[in-house]
C-alpha cells in the first residue's frame, strides 16, 4: 500500500509579521530598513512550488486548530505566555532576542503550534504514515520563559507533551537538522528519558553558547540528549557520515515510536546564514 | 538673472520606517501585512527621476542640520516631544493615529523639520530665490500634542516659528495644496495674524471634522485662516478657479514676505487616496 | 437547499510574468522599472483573504485542465495563437499593446482559459449553482488576432464557444462590469444573437475608441450588444440605476440560460486606473 | 596632504532592468518569477549607506559621459555592439548567457563603461589619487562577441584601452577580486604585456572552464596573466596569504602605473553565490 503523507499549512502562518530588518538586525539610523530574513516570501515560494509541481495534490491535507494557553503552558511559563499575548494584542513586540512579531502574532503562533500538533496526532492516530507541517513562526529556539531566534513558542516540545496526554507515554525522538542548535527542544526534555533529542548543527552558530557535545542530558534524561556540532565547510559527506554513524545507530538503540524533525532548511548550500554545506561545488555553464 | 532654486534631501528621510500595513490599516488577523501607503518607494522614485532627468543638477543643494527639542517645542508640547523620543529610542511606536515610526524615527523627524527650516532660511537669507524640500516624514497633520496621519512633527509651523526668531517678524503665507486639510498648520497659527494659512482640500476627507469654510481664525488671527474644501470630482478646472478667484486675491491682499507650500501630491488624478481630480479624462490608445 | 458556489484557482495563474513597468508604461531611459499594474500581488492578496476568512472552505473547488490550440481557435486566428506560442517558448514577448508575458505565458494563458471554461461547464452541468474563477491573465480585451490591455486570450468567448459544443446551443448573457470596455467579448459575438453581451464601463477609458452606446451588434446579432458608457464620478448610485433600469430589464427580456460576468474590480473607488466611483465619500476618523 | 578619493555613480545604473528570475534562473512553468540576483536593490543599499554614513561627502564626485560605439569597439566586435543596440531599442533581450537587459539597456551599459573610464581618467590625470565607480551593469565576464554572467560590455578593458589613447602607453595591472574569474578582462589582454591581469576567484565557479593557474597569457603577453583559483572554504587567511605571497610580489615586479580593481563583493562570507569565505566563524549572541 502506498505511503500516506500528510501536510499542514495555513495562510495565516504567512501573515506573521516580522517587520523590516537588515537580515535580522533591526533598522535604525545606521541600518536601512529592508527585508527580514524570516519572512513569508521563502515559505510562500516553497508552498507555491508544492502546488505547481503537483506534490500538494498527492498529500493528505491535515487541518489544525490553534492551541490554547493551557497547551502552551505544557512547556512555557504562564508569565511568558501572558506577556506575548499582551504584546500581540497591543500591536506587537519582541519575544526577546531578535524575535519580532506583529498584532495577532500570538494567535498565529498558537496556530503554528497547533499545526505541529495536528500532524503529530495524525501520525500517532494512524491517519497518515508520516506528515509535514509548513508552519510559521518556527519554534526550536523558544525557551520556557523567552522567545529566541525568530521563535515564539516551542512548537515541537508543546506538540510532543500534548500528544503524550492523548496517546499515552511514548518514546519519541527529535532529529533537528536545522543548522542552528535546537536549544528550546533540548531544554524541554533535558531531564526526560522519554524523548531522545538529537541536534545536528553548525558549531556555536546560534545560540553561540549552546549545543556542545558534552551536553548529554541530566538526571533521568542523562544520555538522552545528543548534540552533533559540525564545522563550517564540512559538507554533504559529513552529513551522510553523521547520519550513518551517529544518528541512525542512536535511533536504533532508542527504538522511538515516532520521530519528529524540526526541519529548518538553513543547512542548504545556498543559504547565507550558515556554512556547513556551502562549499559544495557549484559549477554553472557555459 | 536666472532664478536660483534650492532643494533639500537627505537619504535618512527614506529610512523612516512605517512598517507593514494594508494601505494605512495596521495588519492583524484579518489584514495581511503589505506595503504602507506612506513608504519610501514613491519619494525615492520621485528623487530618482529628479536625478535622471537632470533637474537635480540645475538646483542648488541645501544641506540641513536636524532641529532639536527646543526647536520642536516652538510648536509642540514638551510631553509629546519626550514621548516620541522615548518610543523612538525603545524601537518605535505610534505617534497617535495611524502614525507609526521605527527606531530612530525621532531623529529622522528632527532632520525632516530641519530640512524644511533650511530651505526657508535659505530663501529668507537670499541664498536662493525659492526652494523645495523633499522631506519625510510629512508634517501638516501633526498637532501640538499628538501626531496624526503619518505626521510626527509640524515641519512647517516649526520652521516658520524658528525663522521668525532669526529673520524677525515676517508676514508669511502657507498655501497647503495637499488634498487633506492642513490641520496642524492651522492649529499653530489660528490666533496669529502673522501667518496667513490657506488650505485647499477635499471636503471632510481627513481629518474628517476639520477644514470647514467657517474656520477663519480666532482673536487676533481672525480672518487669517482660509479653508477651501472642494467636492470630489471637482477637477482641474476647480483648482484653477480656486487659485484665480480665492488664493491669489488673498495673497495679494496679505502681501506675504514669503509663501510656504505644504506640497502633498495626493490631489493628483492617479492618487487613490482622494478624488478631487480623478475624473480628469484619461484616454489611452490604441 | 444551500446554494453551491464553485471556484477555480491555480497557483500558475500567479506565475504569469508581466515584468517590470511603471504602472503599465514599459521602463526605459526615462521611466524607472517598477511594479506592473497587472501583477500577481493583488490577486494573491485576494486569494489569501479568501483562505483566511474561511470563504474558500465554503466553496466547491473546481479544478481545470488547460485548453489547447483548437479550443483557442474557436475565437482566435491560428496565426495569432502560433505567434504567442512561439514567443512564449522563446522567453516571452508582447501580445501586442501593453500585454507583456514571460516564458510559459502561453501555457498559463491556456490554463486561465481552462479555468474559465471549467467553472462554466460546472454550472451548466449542474455540479454547482454558480461559480467564480480567479484566473490570470485576464481576457476581455483580447481580440481575434491580437492581445490587448494585459489580455492574451479571450477567456470568456472561448469558454462560451466551447461550452456550446458540449451543452448545445444556449442563450448566454455576459455582464462585463470591469471598468473598461469588454471589446474582445463584444467582437466575438457582435453578429451572434446567441450571446447578449453587456458592458458597463467608464466612457472611452480603454480602448479609447470603443464601447459606444451606438454599437448594438450587427446582422443577426443586431440588438444583442449593449454598451453602457458611464461618466467619471458617476458613483455608486449610477451603477444601481444602470442595473435596475438597463441591465436587469435586458436580462429579463433575453432570458439567458446562463450569465457570465467578466469581473474586473477596477470600478472600485480605491482603484487609481478609473474614476467612476472614486468620488464616493470616504470619511476616515478621528 | 590628505588622499583625494573620487567616486562615480549615476542613478541610471540602477535602472538597468534584469527582469524577474529565481536568483539567475529565468522564470517559467517550473520556476516562479522572483528577484534577479543582479538587481538594483543591493547597489542602492550600498549607495544609500555611503550617503548616510557621511562617506559620500568625503569623496570627490566624478561625473561621466556615456561611451559610444567606437569606444566599445576598442574591445568588442561591431556585430556584437550592433546586436545589443538593436535588442535594447526593441525593448530588451539577452546578451547571451544569463545576461538579460531591458529597453535602454544599451545606453545604460554605455554609461556604466563611461563611469569606469571617467574614474580611470581622473586618476591618470591626477585629479584624484584613487577612485571608485559604483556602476551597473558589471563588465568582467563580457567577451569580445558576447555578454556573459550579467555583463554586457567589458567596462574595464574598454576603459583601459581608451585611457591608453589619451594618456599614452601605460603599464596597468588589474586585480579582479570578484569571486568569479575575470574571463573578459583576461581575454582582452591575453597577448598584451601592457596589462598585467590578475584574477583571484573560487576555482571553476563561473565560467566553469576558465581561470586555471596554467592560463598565463600568450605570445607577447605570456607571463602577464595570473590566475589564482581558490578552494571553497579557504577563508580570510587564504586571501591574506594570496595577497602577501602572490599578488603584491607580482605587482612589485610589474611596477604598474595604475591598478584597476574589478571589485565584485561576492567573495564575502554572507554572499550565497560563492563559498570562499563563508566558513568564517559567525558567532551571534546571546
Amino acid at each position: 500500500m502506498a505511503t500516506r503523507t500528510g501536510w499542514n499549512f495555513h495562510e495565516l502562518y504567512l501573515w506573521h509579521d516580522t517587520g523590516n530588518a537588515a537580515t535580522w538586525y533591526p533598522p535604525g539610523l545606521a541600518i536601512e530598513p529592508g527585508e527580514h530574513a524570516e519572512n513569508p516570501a521563502t515559505k510562500r515560494r516553497f508552498k507555491n512550488l508544492m502546488e505547481v509541481s503537483g506534490l500538494a495534490d498527492r498529500l493528505v491535507r491535515i487541518d489544525a486548530a490553534p492551541l490554547d494557553a493551557d497547551d502552551l503552558a505544557l512547556f512555557h511559563t504562564r508569565d511568558y505566555i501572558a506577556r506575548i499575548k499582551a504584546q500581540s494584542d497591543a500591536g506587537g513586540g519582541d519575544a526577546s532576542y531578535l524575535t519580532p512579531f506583529g498584532k495577532g502574532g500570538y494567535e498565529i503562533a498558537c496556530l503554528s503550534a497547533g499545526g505541529t500538533y495536528a500532524i503529530m496526532d495524525a501520525v500517532l492516530s494512524g491517519t497518515v504514515d508520516n506528515a509535514y507541517a509548513l508552519v510559521r513562526p518556527p519554534g526550536h529556539h523558544a525557551e520556557r520563559d523567552r522567545g529566541l531566534g525568530f521563535c515564539l513558542f516551542g512548537n515541537v516540545p508543546i506538540a510532543i507533551l500534548k500528544a503524550r496526554r492523548k496517546h499515552g507515554f511514548l518514546r519519541i525522538a527529535t532529529v533537528d537538522w536545522d543548522v542552528h542548535h535546537g536549544n528550546g527542544t533540548e531544554q524541554a526534555f533535558y531531564e526526560d528519558p522519554g524523548v531522545l533529542t538529537i541536534s545536528i548543527h553548525q558549531d556555536r552558530l546560534f545560540p553561540g553558547n549552546r549545543g556542545a557535545r558534552e551536553d548529554r542530558g541530566a538526571n533521568a534524561g542523562l544520555g538522552f540528549n545528543l548534540n552533533v556540532p559540525l564545522s563550517p565547510g564540512c559538507g554533504h559527506g559529513a552529513y551522510v557520515a553523521v547520519f550513518e554513524q551517529i544518528v541512525l545507530p542512536a535511533l536504533e538503540r532508542y527504538q522511538p515510536e515516532a520521530i519528529v524533525v524540526p526541519s529548518g532548511f538553513d543547512a542548504a548550500a545556498i543559504d547565507p546564514h550558515a556554512a556547513v554545506c556551502c562549499c559544495t561545488a557549484r559549477h554553472i555553464g557555459p
